[in-house]
């Protein structure tokens, strides 16, 4: 596999997996089946659009290839039409939101630096790419975003990123470094989930 | 009329109209004189502004270009001090947003052809600026944007930026394909709002 | 000290004020550490990263500079650790909000001239600048932006984008002129704030 189509794979995982919680929460909302698709495709390519139009990589590759519009209304599809299905898992917003935010960390930090973007911008357009479909998502549905709120969010996106930077500067073979990055991130999201680990909050005097 | 004094016209009036939404929104959310101009420029322009932006045309004309803050100006003070007059249309708001829908649509998908943009990315714009103006009005006076819940309202910017794609794509002449692009998209979504036309809703299993 | 240097000073100085401002947002809402430092960071960039996109200077500067996110993470500890100190200041969240508007205003006027745009568009990148961080803050925490409530937010970010041009336009020195842009952009929107000055505010109909 060369290494843009393994790029590509991941690209098009992620992508279904945010779609899938685009979809699922427009459903939950009680959207329309078009309101529901474009919810997938909105929470599916965000966070990839915002990294190519902050890279100057215009078009955004989410626009111009037709694929990745034919993922989200897949993922948008078998959401609306098999709910039921969607629903046995548990919490499965959350679970395609962590998958996502993963693999699409990952691949932007990935693409910044292939870009020429240095160590610390590679690392924070990463977390950006991973959290922006979620944060349009949880916008466009009045939702204070799940990165402010929710169990290591942010910090698990900052994990995956941060590992791939790591090991290019490394000079790591970079594909086994994008799985061990996307896992890693899935994994702290999961387990903080899944136990409640939540960092310290602070006292304040006032609403 | 040449062809970019024809797009430039129809540009304008989509831009009067999406401000005329915006300051309407904002009259009835009782935001203050230069509140109600803000909300009218950001309706106004956010579409084309965002298109551009996504295009590499930077920076956008909406914001090098004078004469569109003077329109959405005028708009805003149209609006702000004959509200009474606005008002005596039957839901002003939808009304002018279902106008500038048609024409950004229309608009989006050319200018995007203009640059290159292959028939998928170029209907994808097309919604994306036909859209993007009412997006941004709604987050923020925080309301779920329309196009998630209002009857065939990003059906009806398909079906504009479609036609112009597909009369591109016949080459027929540009000018009448997208008079008749804004049209369709206008009267999809005004009939759509009517007769409260609507896609099916997938049964929720929990909130 | 060189223009650059001059420039780059009262960017930082202005992405400090915007951080503490999205920090204490985030502190009053209760988020964690890392929401809080997400936010202080959004908060600090954004009006400087949506500058940078719209004109083309991608990848936006305060996304490859290091100094921007050390910054905004210190704002956001001395914020969240010290909140009883900073809550000493009489409503600090408007308070740095405004000291972050003057000096964004200004500074996004002057890179728009730089980058060779027009007198009106410098102005409209100036407020826009100057109004990213809390936009993106407030619909952050899913409030309506304070540039359309509160009180000659816009128009104060108006004032110092506008003194800036007038000064570019009659060949004034540039440092002395963003210093009074900034001073009379904050001094306007202070005084707004103390005295509750507010424009007119329209008669809506219906709600």
């Amino acid at each position: 596999m060369t290494p843009s189509t393994f790029v590509a794979a991941i690209d098009f995982v992620g992508t279904f997996a945010f779609a899938v919680s685009g979809a699922t929460a427009g459903v939950r909302r009680g959207l329309d089946l078009f309101g529901v698709l474009v919810l997938a495709f909105a929470a599916g390519t965000a966070g990839g659009i915002a990294r190519d139009a902050l890279l100057g990589a215009t078009p955004p590759v989410a626009l111009v290839d037709a694929r990745y519009l034919g993922v989200c209304t897949l993922a948008g599809l078998v959401t609306f039409f098999r709910h039921d299905v969607v629903e046995r898992l548990r919490n499965p917003l959350q679970l395609s939101d962590a998958v996502g935010l993963g693999l699409f960390a990952v691949i932007g930090a990935r693409k910044a630096l292939d870009h020429g973007v240095g160590p610390v911008g590679a690392v924070l357009l990463g977390v950006l790419t991973g959290v922006g479909g979620g944060v349009v998502r949880d916008v466009l549905v009045t939702q204070v975003p799940g990165i402010l709120q929710r169990e290591l969010y942010a910090v698990a996106a900052l994990l995956g990123a941060s590992l791939v930077v790591a090991g290019d500067l490394l000079h790591l073979p970079p594909q086994p470094v994008a799985v061990a990055g996307a896992v890693a991130c899935f994994a702290l999201r999961f387990l903080a989930m899944r136990r409640g680990w939540q960092l310290p909050v602070a006292k304040a005097r006032r609403g």
